[in-house]
């Protein structure tokens, strides 16, 4: 697990503390910083719901470069992106990019957010060795603040912590279903000319859907047991 | 661009309802419907902030029958995860790998988000095509109704609208700045028995920066003067 410092420089609504709280406690983080926050009350504690142990934790500081103490990497954020390469410290990667650069990291990564309205200043913006931007509408680039730190913190959770996804069938169960599908096929005396396209067509829609085992396996059940029914209609 | 239809089942809190409409504009969609809502009134206007004639443009019903009509596919969300395979229909499919899968989908895809307490109901989860759910911590699963429909919709508009990343460096580029980069440890009178694993890790670590054109063109030619300056000196 990426170690995390989230720090808020200048937030201006106690409700948007509290909704980031929650978010860092839903995708496991829980190390907040902030950089002479608004006053932090019960607004704060009622949006954090279940998180606020990490409001009460949190350490308030003076300024952005006191907040940095301790972090190996500090990533700033901003919804501006410069086309022109050459404004060097404007160029942002995305921060899907970022979570998956960020897998060798050794020591804590510091994750700054600015302001609701202003965002990170150019003198802040500079102190930070990377930025991450959230790609989004071109016509209304601004999120939430709480939303872009969920974001954020979204994609680093995603990288150590993937969801399991369920078995997914072998090539064995798989060509057992195709076989049953074609005998269903045969059971319903469908048309030789289209029988090709139709056995490509359900490979293709399984190969879309991914299943499972569980789902192979259910799908053969009810297939075979088809096409057995229809077997034995004529004999 | 993926048809978005997002239905909320019973919001509460209506500044609940700002936030996913202002979501809904960052990620470039505006088809927001409402089964049985809170009443929507001055709150959810300010928390939609630049959104908020998708408030206004938000069609509401009174069930979650009616909300579907029109959608090729409707997938609904949760935040709790069966492990056991058979309770198919509990069983999701992580928001990114939806959101991958949702690429041919032909026609309009409905996104049904429940209510912030107690989410959506079995009946209505049996009433989808397909589960999403969003990976979290496993100690606090229960996002944010706004967050979660942010989540979702940053997925989908990822599959369409990837950050156009800055040109890559290509191979050529990228000789020449290792060619300047043993040069210059030449210019350093550099360790015959270290220069091997030096020039790897330099090789490495560009590697893992992926830098763009800009960025290897002004190493190229900060370490080509470096080492030219060293040659000179010599002579």
């Amino acid at each position: 697990m990426v170690d995390i410092r989230v720090i808020l420089v200048n937030p201006k609504f106690e409700g948007n503390v509290g909704a980031v709280a929650r978010a860092m406690a839903n995708f496991g983080f829980d190390e907040l910083w902030m950089v002479g926050p608004c006053e932090i009350g019960d607004d704060a504690r009622r949006r954090a719901k279940h998180a606020q142990h990490i409001i009460d934790g949190a350490i308030c500081v003076q300024s952005l470069e006191e907040a940095m103490v301790g972090c190996a990497l500090v990533a700033g954020t901003t919804g501006i992106v410069t086309s022109g390469e050459k404004h060097y410290v404007r160029i942002p990667v995305a921060a899907r990019d970022f979570a998956e650069r960020s897998t060798g990291l050794d020591g804590k990564l510091g994750l700054v957010f600015g302001r609701e309205d202003l965002g990170l200043f150019q003198e802040e913006l500079m102190a930070c060795d990377a930025l991450i931007t959230i790609p989004t509408a071109p016509e209304y680039p601004v999120l939430n603040l709480s939303h872009a730190v969920s974001t954020v913190l979204y994609e680093l959770h995603l990288i150590d912590a993937p969801l399991q996804p369920p078995t997914p069938a072998t090539g064995v169960e798989k060509e057992q279903l195709f076989r049953f599908f074609s005998d269903l096929l045969d059971g319903i005396d469908y048309q030789d000319h289209r029988r090709k396209r139709t056995e490509i067509m359900f490979r293709r829609l399984m190969g879309r859907a991914v299943p499972t085992r569980y789902e192979f396996f259910t799908m053969v059940g009810i297939i075979s047991e088809a096409a057995k029914r229809l077997r034995d209609q004529r004999s």
